[in-house]
């Protein structure tokens, strides 16, 4: 952590040129080879036995002296290449290698290659760093399989988490410490090492998983910091009426007041005319539901995310204010279901991605994030940024899923400079 | 058929006094125990043990040497009183006695039990008339257990549709076919009668299943025809995306667009200022329908209704208007997916019901009808108009529906006079 804002040392220039583009590319379809599917998608869900062996690959894939593969009790993964002082706690990177049921081969698997390929960069380079570094691949980011999302990097940054994510059960009923078992076993050449260990800072390389550096032309977004979310559920009551003899005055549709309501909740968004708001209704289930009958109770959800504190709660009182104001003939009642906080990451390290962005040469943009990363438990811990790189028609979580290798390779230029800065 | 317009003649008031308001609540209240339920509703769907139950207590209930019952092969069954002329073709009141899976106690049972005690009016009365009368209970109105529904009067009007409805199956497989024979074993001492006989005229009486007549205080509803509907399925194509990472302007939300339809088709609905048009979105169906993920696809449907084709036709053109100008960025088609064009009564029937009406010494009004009868397929036959009684509170097809029994009884003598100006 000897940068000063803004500049990049001259050593971490000189670390661009030897990151390796084809061998990064290789690396990274290798992975994408475990769990591959006949339509380009990966399917590669946390704990499964693709996945196990695709632990099991990266273990060999890289070794050295100054290598050691750690994992911890709630199923972490690291690679560690030893600095000069390895007292001190670690410069970090990483992401995760599980996917979506249906996933694309980019991903978190993007941000782990990345990391592998800075190791190895710094091999060429015939560098020593003086922290020691280490690529994390968190267990179990998508949460699909067993939930929560984040088990993992949650899991290190407060381990008193990890009981009750040992409890959690996939649709088998297979629990999490059940599925670990095998885990472990794949993974019996790396050492244990304990939870909640300290971090010097934490830099993750990601796809965006969003349309915002395409549409921009930039090839690198410097992450400021994940936004907050909040989810509501309104309840829309009407009477349930018949279509042919109820005429209009005497109808409480809950359709129609609900509809009514999401024009309403999506204009108040756009006249915030805040690019970093977002607001979507993506359910919307109407009783009876049937073509002749007026429906008499409609459930929408609201999705809003921004990365202020305020301005969602500015929103959210617009959202009650608009909800109640309903009244007859349907009334509607607003519920918040989920509050996740934003999580602001440290200005310092991001400076030091935007430097790195600089250098690199390509076109880069701040940006928030729109999805959650485990970049948002590691902020919790220590120093955080991370580094975006496109996504092709901002598609992600799908077989589609796809970023040009050009881009990829620059995203992990960015990724091994900010790193070699702060682990000097 | 001997009846000037706007009068109604002396024979057809004389009778009114004789309609024996607690003999007729007395067998309306004896046929809601076949299938009754503890919540006040009726359970006796079409074909069941307990509607064949229904028919033969039917069958004993009226009898004696003017009176025949009769059945035909879509399972109509008829008691018939005899006339002076009995090789004229009869004048018919009737409805149904089957209901919805939990229906209420009046419904299509009103118009049966009101006929029966309109021909025990004509007996405490001492009065044979011309033209022999028949009660008609139909097969099969409500379509919930065999689609369609008005099965036994659309099989009535054209025995040509026969071949088809005895081959409708229920949910276990059952067919009408075979649903009959224990049907038929219920009515065996009813006589076989073809099908599509001539019929001199035909008037129903039902509930309203609406609130129209409750809302103006009017005890009468004199139906002068079964308003058109058309059916469309409107679907909207967006993109799914992530609602965390894709600005307001990369989205292409079916769900946003589809509640913005749902409120223009309503708000041209609304400026037509037309009582009798009824429009309603019923059914409202998202893809994926997840709180984090932008909607690409929704399938709404349209319930169009009015008693004038040009209106239909020309709401039609609203509605393709609006939905084919949606375009960029969620295209929308519409597809017409049923059709029933306008049933007008005829106009003397008409007359002769509000004549009985006004003679009942209650208030009436003339009105359309909301939803599908029975009297729709007569009308294909023969002069037919309908008497309505209201609905408290406008509910139907449900356990609370009712009606008060002074309204009820007015139904009936309303009826009786109109069938004796008819049959005299």
């Amino acid at each position: 952590m000897n940068t000063a804002p803004h500049s990049l040392p001259p050593q971490a220039i000189e670390l661009m040129p030897h990151v390796n583009g084809a061998r990064y590319l290789r690396m990274q379809r290798g992975l994408a080879g475990f769990g591959a599917r006949t339509d380009g998608g990966v399917s590669r869900e946390a704990l499964t036995s693709v996945e196990n062996e695709a632990r099991r690959w990266l273990m060999e894939l890289v070794h050295g002296a100054q290598y050691s593969w750690r994992v911890d009790a709630a199923g972490n993964l690291f690679l560690r290449r030893a600095g000069r002082d390895n007292a001190l706690p670690p410069v970090m990177t990483g992401s995760h290698i599980d996917t979506q049921p249906v996933g694309g081969w980019l991903d978190g698997a993007y941000g782990v290659i990345a990391g592998l390929e800075t190791m190895l960069a710094l091999d060429d380079a015939g560098v020593q760093t003086r922290y020691p570094l280490e690529v994390a691949m968190w267990n179990n980011e998508e949460g699909s399989r067993f939930k929560p999302g984040a088990m993992g990097s949650s899991a290190f940054a407060d381990p008193s988490r990890l009981d009750e994510y040992l409890r959690s059960t996939d649709a088998d009923g297979t629990t999490v410490q059940q599925a670990l078992r095998s885990a472990f076993s794949a993974m019996q050449a790396a050492e244990m090492v304990p939870l909640g260990r300290p971090v010097t800072a934490y830099v993750e390389a990601h796809i965006e998983q969003g349309p915002v550096l395409e549409a921009a032309n930039h090839t690198i977004g410097v992450v400021t910091g994940i936004q907050g979310v909040r989810w509501f559920e309104v309840v829309v009551t009407g009477s349930s009426a018949h279509a042919g003899t109820t005429p209009f005055a005497n109808r409480q549709d809950a359709l129609l007041s609900a509809a009514r309501l999401v024009v309403a909740v999506h204009s108040c968004a756009e006249q915030y005319a805040d690019e970093r708001l977002r607001v979507t209704m993506g359910r919307f289930e109407v009783a009876a539901g049937s073509v002749n009958t007026v429906a008499d109770n409609v459930l929408f959800t609201i999705d809003l995310r921004h990365p202020e504190s305020e301005v969602l709660e500015k929103f959210e009182a617009d959202i009650r204010r608009i909800v109640e104001s309903n009244g007859s003939p349907c009334p509607a009642t607003v519920t918040r279901v989920m509050d996740r906080a934003p999580t602001p990451f440290d200005a310092r390290v991001i400076d030091i991605v935007e430097a790195a962005a600089r250098h690199s040469g390509v076109p880069f943009q701040r940006m928030g994030s729109g999805a959650f990363h485990d970049a948002m438990y590691l902020a919790d811990l220590c120093p955080t940024a991370m580094v975006f790189v496109p996504s092709i028609g901002g598609i992600s979580h799908n077989a589609a899923e796809d970023t040009e290798e050009e881009h990829l390779v620059s995203g992990v230029k960015v990724l091994a400079a900010a790193l070699m800065a702060l682990a000097m």
